[in-house]
């Protein structure tokens, strides 16, 4: 490792320009966390923050401004990729941070699985576009000539993504993959004593080659002044302490988009019924272990707070106990059997005696473990003290009196590593309420297999958290875990929490755009959406079935002849089908049903039809229907009706990896009023392009997310 | 009227004690627009502030929570028709505001088809339920066995909502009703110049009886120390200039959640091909002339810039002046002929007369109206000068010299009053740069016909914009204009417009709620949400259709027996229906197609044929199947496979006002190996009740939104 770990501005690797031995005179020293060896030194001394922001925003936006939703995202697998075939490399740098293997797998596996998942979802719910159409057409015209439409479109300006020590990977990736996704540079700024990790992964995802220009910059070290720099279309996402996010929200102004992830004093409730025997008293006190033990408890989702019934204390501290005697092996993580690494600094170990100091204050006891500096495994396997390591066993704290009289550290003080209070409580409400008094959190767990204990924690507790997690006997082993954040939830809690939001899938995407809502007529909806909006232009030269991708324009639209429905017909498809319902087969009862004028056409007799009189036979680009959205009802068809169908390309989705891309239709079936019979959208797969006179031609395959019927 | 206004706390009327001749000493007055007569006082003079939040959190929390959003929803819908029996009331007091009868559509009218929408778009979008469900289930195990959601429920709090004096009515009840709809109790803080028109619709709906206890409560006068009084769990809904809007938001503390409506510079750009004698140039000077004068230019919404191609400047002020001679008289809205009334208060004028002078120290020349008292008309019917009222007439000023290098002030300074600066542009390009400079705005309006400008703009100016409005000729009649925000979409922009949202439909309600990700087995998530998840237990003791509302429970399940499909099923289908494709009729095209193994079934066979496997033919209480959606196919199915469906209850949605309601059934298609061959979801009207022996009994109709088929 180089004496100044460098920062990558302008796609290219930046050091200060004074490099001394150990760096320049303000270079900060970086320490192995088990060992106190200097790893590597941090200086931003002389760095230009002001022109690597604007490089994004000019440089970084318009390279990504030229790709679409699937192409970004498509990027975001070959991260992934690059970072797997280099995990162990992350890993072994990250046992200098403390870091365990198990420890990696949420920080390097957890941050690789936040590109993925982005990957995927960026491909199945976004379309092959740079915008994103949020919710339903409003129709604000009786005559349809005027509509509005909401619009997200990216912010124009640099994601300054601020990351706090212990996730040097899943903590920046988790900001960058959905800010990557939307279109939005990221700026990132790890925190020192892990610096040198995410200058890891920033070099490994340089070295593929593929990162779009001015995407992603990294800042080793401080930012003094970044914040001055910052205006209306940037954004800060930031983790860390809460007093740390309000200065720089201030610094930032208020134009600046600023979602913060802070102190959570999270807690994980035992329900009544989870005694000692059942699965879930079981998965309680295992998960309240893996939260004690993993990243030595430096996670802002650990439980701080485990809240259970009042006479069960005593049998949840000594099943802990016997659990901590058993599993937790407290050393270097380059020694093999070590389960619980060391905290990330001898600093960071002072600030947590010094919140359990507070705690004690607070009226709590040690139970568990203890304050002294503990013998531990070195790495070379031997066992004895390490003074200049930052290591702690895991704390438990139980406290005495009115649970709800505690004091108010006992809801407020974070101890960051591995240390939790057990509480007490004597019904479900106090246990609510005690949740509650974390004024705001990231997550609370519950065990319970009572569905009225699990109903009254959502009610009451469901506005102060982020997320909750109910574990019971059926997902006790699947469960991801208290303090696992999955990129399909959100990730983030209201009030001390914070008050943001990160991951959540396309939600996260969303949070890196401005939602505008956009009106206009039909045609330039439809002009600036790219989505066909009913009553703009439409054009039937041909059948729109034998146009490939290459020469379908959406507005292509098969309008067909009428078809008169019997009552023949009626009775052929209820016996075809087995579908005898009384609205469709009897008169009287058909028009005592207050729908309906007697007996009706099936629904399903109506859809049937209309593909037949869209449906172009012969081979060609149109491959497949593999599904169909949104049908409607709207006028029943009695025998003697006709009906007739308008089949209009509204959205095309042509697939980056695939010969082939989805085509929605909408299709409109009519009677010969011309009143609406149904409305729904068809689904179909169509090829990207096609020779009339090659019928049959196969495109290639592999169908995504499913397969298709017809 | 009273000598001082009261306002109405803890479900009374309350007024100061000690009531003088004019109120108490600390009493403002408040005066008639036109004449500078004294209406009323304000005072709140030993008003118990902390109270009245404590009551709308306890109090109004739990009368709001005993009813579901669609009985929220109904009670808007009764407030909305109270206030339309005295609209004329309304009409009369809002004169003495200086409002015309116009200006009343909009905050009058205005404000009741917000209850409308919101009443509609409550029952249409909601569930019938107290918690709201966001998104799909995310499937978090490979076995099922745990999954997420996102669940939305109320903030536990009260909205605190802060009005500009301009909308006493219309902008007060957009933020009452999706607070209402939330479940979140109001305390509403009208502005002091038009504090007597809230006091009367607020008095109109105490006097309906129906405001549910705590629900809604009024203050006339100032807030001192209101926000040192919030914490987690309440919300603020600021509308004010951005300096206040700062102040507060940090007195309330991070944990509050602060949404504003401030400052915004909106502009509307003329498209260059909109020249003279087009419907677009028609519509462009149209729309500035009544974004000019509709409430004496005191919208938040109105035009501040109009941006114009250079060459077009003077077309677009001659048309104008032309518009203004004919159209518009200015005087008291007591007179019949008065088109534009006076400003709210003589300071207010006062006010925007310093505007123009920063507008003409920027280098602004007036070239429509001036700056000087006018003549105006009396209540009376006769002209002259009006020295205690506070009149102006449109101003329209000009600037000469690059577009591109005018101060920050054209771009910054608000003057809250008819007045508007003429800005031309030399690209479409720097018509975006120009409008971008406003620093975000709640709206711009753009007038092309051409799709390519428009496209240009909403890329290059979205970002900046709550609200984009396309004029062209297709909507030019119709549309609902610039300065009118309406329920369905969203109202607020980023940066000096304070980077708020209100409206947008469902949108609003969902930012009074929590969003949280919850995760637990399919059983429990079942019974947390009232929504059956697959996985989750099922009840197959009878079928399903043969039970009402009343019997019928989420997990009923029908499994029907499988059934073989043949060769000659998919030729007669095929020839019944006319769908003739060639993956159905043709074996050797069809195994050539990249998803087919041959010949398949249609996929409307399928459903067609799974209607027919589990509907029960007998009038019965399920009424109607009135849709359908997200079906997917998934397994090809060939001649020789068999298939079966399992139809689950997942979601009943009872009606407020009919004797039926919704269900929503899982639908899945399996073939003999158990393989997924097709998913979606069955929408019917199920009978709140049925007996057995009455069949055919019809029960009260009226189907909305629409009707239905079979």
């Amino acid at each position: 490792m180089t004496d100044t770990l460098p920062s990558y501005l302008r796609d290219a690797w930046w050091s200060p320009a004074d490099r001394e031995a150990h760096g320049p005179a303000d270079a900060v020293a970086v320490r192995d966390a088990s060992t106190g060896e200097i790893v590597t030194h941090v200086s931003t001394a002389g760095i230009d923050l002001a022109g690597a922001l604007e490089y994004a925003r000019t440089v970084g936006q318009a390279s990504l401004g030229e790709l679409t939703f699937h192409q970004r995202a498509l990027l975001l697998k070959e991260f992934a990729v690059a970072l797997t075939a280099r995990k162990e490399e992350l890993y072994e740098l990250s046992k200098r941070a403390g870091a365990t293997v198990r420890d990696s797998l949420n920080d390097v596996d957890g941050g690789i699985g936040v590109l993925f998942t982005y990957a995927s979802k960026g491909r199945r719910e976004l379309p092959n576009a740079r915008v994103y159409l949020d919710g339903p057409v409003e129709s604000l015209a009786k005559d349809g000539s005027f509509l509005g439409r909401h619009v997200y479109s990216r912010l124009p300006g640099v994601a300054v993504q601020i990351n706090a020590f212990n996730f040097p990977m899943w903590g920046a990736l988790e900001k960058f993959a959905p800010a990557f996704l939307a279109g939005v540079p990221s700026l990132v700024k790890p925190a020192t004593p892990t610096a040198y990790i995410a200058e890891a992964w920033v070099r490994i995802l340089a070295e593929t080659g593929r990162l779009p220009a001015g995407s992603l910059q990294l800042v080793s070290g401080s930012v003094p002044g970044l914040f001055d720099h910052l205006g209306l279309g940037d954004l800060v996402g930031f983790t860390g302490s809460a007093s740390t996010a309000a200065r720089l929200r201030e610094q930032a102004g208020p134009g600046v988009r600023f979602t913060s992830e802070t102190d959570s004093i999270n807690a994980s409730v035992l329900g009544p019924d989870a005694v000692p025997g059942t699965v879930e008293f079981d998965a309680y006190v295992k998960q309240l272990l893996i939260e004690l033990t993993t990243k030595a408890g430096q996670k802002c989702t650990a439980i701080r707070r485990a809240i259970v019934p009042s006479g069960l204390v005593p049998a949840v501290i000594d099943a802990l106990r016997d659990r901590i005697a058993e599993r937790v092996v407290v050393g270097d993580p380059h020694a093999e059997n070590v389960t619980m690494g060391p905290l990330v600094s001898r600093e960071q170990r002072d600030e947590v005696l010094r919140a359990i100091e507070a705690l004690q204050t607070a009226g709590g006891r040690i139970v568990l473990g203890g304050t002294e500096a503990p013998d531990v495994v070195r790495a070379d396997g031997s066992t004895g003290p390490a003074p200049e390591g930052a290591f702690l066993t895991p704390v438990v704290l139980a406290f005495d009196g009115d649970p709800s009289a505690l004091p108010d550290a006992v809801h407020d003080v974070e101890a960051f590593g591995p240390v939790a209070s057990v509480l007490s409580y004597r019904s479900v409400d106090e246990a609510a309420d005690l949740v509650g008094r974390g004024g705001g959190s990231l997550v609370t767990s519950v065990a319970t297999a009572d569905p009225a204990v699990a109903a009254t924690l959502l009610a009451r507790t469901a506005a102060y958290n982020g997320r909750l997690l109910f574990l019971d006997r059926d997902d006790a082993r699947t469960s991801t875990g208290h303090g696992a954040p999955v990129p399909h939830l959100v990730h983030g809690g209201p009030g001390r929490a914070g008050g943001g939001e990160e991951l959540g899938g396309i939600r996260a995407v969303l949070h890196h755009m401005q939602r505008t809502a956009v009106q206009g007529s039909p045609a330039m909806l439809t002009a600036l959406t790219g989505v066909w909006h009913q009553g703009a232009a439409s054009r039937s030269d041909r059948h729109p079935f034998r146009k490939s991708l290459a020469e379908l324009r959406i507005g292509d639209q098969f309008a067909s002849p009428l078809r008169a429905v019997t009552l023949d017909d009626i009775e052929t498809f209820a016996h075809f089908t087995g579908d005898l319902f009384y609205a469709h087969m009897d008169e009287a009862a058909a028009a005592a049903n207050p729908f309906f004028p007697g007996r009706v056409a099936h629904g399903y007799l109506l859809v049937s039809w209309a593909a037949g009189l869209f449906v172009d036979p012969a081979p060609g680009p149109v491959l497949a229907n593999y599904g169909l959205e949104n049908l409607r009802f709207v006028t029943p068809v009695s025998p003697g009706d006709e009906v007739r169908v308008v089949l209009t390309a509204k959205q095309i989705t042509p697939r980056e990896t695939d010969e082939y891309g989805e085509v929605r239709w909408d299709a409109v079936l009519l009677n010969q009023r011309d009143e609406l019979v149904a409305t729904y959208d068809v689904l179909t797969l169509v090829a990207k392009t096609w020779d009339e006179g090659d019928a049959g031609r196969p495109a290639s395959a592999s169908p995504e997310p499913a397969g298709v019927g017809a």
